[in-house]
């Protein structure tokens, strides 16, 4: 038998494969010498035997290895990054990015295009006229030096393994497993050449970790990777219920990104913002304790700062921006069928929805609508009578402003008496 | 996501698969639509969460359905067949189907080419020279109708998801499922026509079931199959520990069944050979209970008419049979170290040393040496001095026959004291 074969039964019958394996494994994937089919029965077996702490190391290891990597050591300071597990209406690196540089430090975020929901980073980025998020390496790195914040696309010859991997575990069910998570998020960073990072990590039923328990283990994984790459890694656990803020869908994303910039916004994003700030700017080169970290982010918040190192970030990266100023598309509302209170709101269904207005891609091939998307108008804990709007969905399509607002009105729950409201930012490590 | 996709995850979190969903795959794989990287996902899925008795039985349907089946009610007889879980040494079917039709039955098979260390019942045939294994199918229904017996390759157009999931399953560890294994045996036995079947299903280190309760569990899932076509199906359950008989290869083995047929031979092949004639005969319409049945065959064991139906079907079907007469390759003998009694015989090294030797193949497209493989001089229970032969390896290749005979030399146990001989027939129902 091949030694593919021989990987494979072997993490069937539930045996440890050491970094040798894995790496021949990986290397074979990438050259194509094992074919996909052999590919999915190992990740099979992976989600089903699960990985161990090393092997998720190895895996991790393997996946640097199999493309380019990139040193930012010329900038001799620290390059920050921040990941989110994902969650509908994150808009928090529109926020994190610029604050952190305005606080002195260098945020700089390679990104990829994901499936979800609504659209990625880069796509929201994109949704400013003009924003370019494809620059040549050195562009990168001149950006960073002066304006110590960039955030552009993933090269495609960095970790290909993982790209192959995720399409790979997208069509055969093999996407969640903690420890291949954990590796596809900590490659991907480390070979980008992060120096240190803050992981937010979303915790509810609009994420991958439905229990706090659940993301917990997805943090320790990570920050085993970054210790053993000697990446000061960060994790926070932030509630992922109801949608985080009240925008969902690129553009309507970015304003209110800016609302926030300009120290004004929704409270939640804000606080998980701070938060990762907070987590984030003691891992640079400044002297900073967490204290005095929320402090500086706070300052720069109140001052303009963050929301002038917004603009200065667009327009070296070629973007238009003028707050407001895009095409609006036909809204269409959702009322409340009754008095009472807003208790859950399915941050899932709510995801879905802005999908179907056009935010979001369901094949790689779509395009996202930059305009398109859902704006909340209520919030949980808050009350609302008989009538009153819950909720617009925005498309340029009236018969997916009906299938949207459908799903919509199945998202919100109205109770008669107001749920306490929980923290946001639920533990810190 | 699509239809392969949420069957995958169904199997992978614990699921029970319907028959729509079975059928819906299995038709995919068939087609091309469902990608083999999703079959052997699934495929994986299922060795990890096991296949449920219904399960098993959609699967064997689905296969059933996959391809051509045939009708062999024209012959308005019951058409019996025999199907062995796989040894080292096993030529019973040689001798059964001649010695069944010397009793006035039917027995009918259509056989695949396996990749077992030594051949496979077709290899072993066309050791006679000009034996024909492709007859057309009218060719083999007038056969089975003029002498009762006809054992014939198996068309690719027949359970074609069977070859398809099996090349699948080799390469990527999933061969050893109980539930993919019945389906699998039964699936070709029932679009092959087979009225009613006896299965020997192989007990030990050298079998795919390595004790008698994993063995009934297969004959079990096999049974539920058969019944739920309504073929009758006997499970007889043998050891192999040892190697069945003395000879190991193609023609070595050709030549082992002729002395069984002429009522001489090793004890172990005739008592498999009766315990299967016994349970298969009274399956079909002569009426005879079992100890009847095994008193018929014993009477055409010993009256001549097993092996002179052994000569007419080679004749019939092209092959000119002459006892002994074949070209002997050089030998090479194993001799014991000491003075004792031969204990285990490690079946699974014999059959690699006369896969060595050339007997059996390593893929598809190698060819079998008809005359190499291994005879033993002693069997388990046996005295043996030092010095005294153990085995002797026929290759035609010298360097095969060092590598066999050093594989050789560590198959046998020398024991101080004699093993008791146990039963070879284990169980039956």
């Amino acid at each position: 038998m091949d030694f593919a074969h021989d990987v494979i039964a072997w993490k069937r019958d539930g045996g440890e494969l050491d970094e040798g394996r894995v790496q021949a494994f990986v290397d074979g994937v990438v050259s194509g010498q094992v074919p996909s089919y052999q590919a999915s029965a190992l990740l099979m077996a992976i989600v089903l035997r699960g990985l161990s702490d090393d092997e998720t190391v190895h895996l991790a290891r393997a996946m640097v290895a199999s493309g380019k990597t990139l040193d930012l050591r010329v900038l001799r300071r620290p390059v920050l990054d921040k990941h989110s597990s994902g969650g509908v209406g994150d808009k928090v690196t529109l926020v994190l990015a610029p604050l952190v540089a305005a606080c002195g430090a260098i945020f700089g975020k390679m990104s990829g295009r994901g499936l979800g929901h609504t659209g990625g980073t880069l796509d929201k980025l994109e949704s400013i006229p003009g924003f370019r998020v494809q620059l040549p390496q050195g562009d990168f790195l001149r950006q960073l030096e002066r304006i110590g914040v960039a955030v552009v696309s993933q090269s495609e010859r960095v970790v290909p393994a993982d790209r192959i991997l995720y399409a790979l575990r997208d069509v055969t069910a093999t996407v969640d497993c903690t420890g291949l998570i954990a590796a596809s998020i900590m490659a991907k960073k480390i070979a980008s050449g992060t120096s240190a990072l803050v992981l937010d990590i979303k915790v509810g039923r609009g994420a991958f970790a439905a229990d706090l328990a659940a993301a917990r283990e997805l943090g320790r994984l990570c920050r085993l990777v970054g210790a053993a790459y000697e990446r000061p890694t960060t994790c926070i656990y932030t509630a992922m219920e109801a949608p985080l803020g009240y925008a969902i869908g690129n553009r309507l994303e970015v304003e209110e990104a800016w609302r926030v910039l300009c120290n004004e916004g929704p409270a939640d994003v804000r606080e998980v913002t701070l938060a990762l700030a907070a987590a984030l700017l003691p891992l640079s080169d400044l002297g900073l304790q967490e204290a005095e970290a929320r402090e500086r982010a706070l300052a720069a918040l109140s001052d303009g700062r963050a929301a002038a190192h917004f603009e200065r970030w667009c327009y070296v990266q070629g973007g238009r921006w003028h707050p407001g100023e895009f095409h609006r598309l036909a809204g269409r509302e959702v009322t409340a069928a009754g008095d009472g209170y807003v208790g859950r709101v399915d941050a899932l269904a709510i995801g879905r929805a802005a999908q179907l207005a056009g935010a979001g891609r369901r094949t790689v091939d779509d395009a996202v609508d930059p305009a398109a998307g859902v704006v909340l108008h209520r919030r949980p804990g808050e009350a609302v009578a008989a009538g009153e709007p819950l909720a617009t969905v925005y498309s340029r399509d009236p018969a997916r402003r009906g299938q949207a607002s459908a799903v919509l009105a199945g998202a919100f729950d109205i109770d008669e008496a107001p749920t306490p409201s929980a923290n946001v930012v639920l533990a810190r490590e």
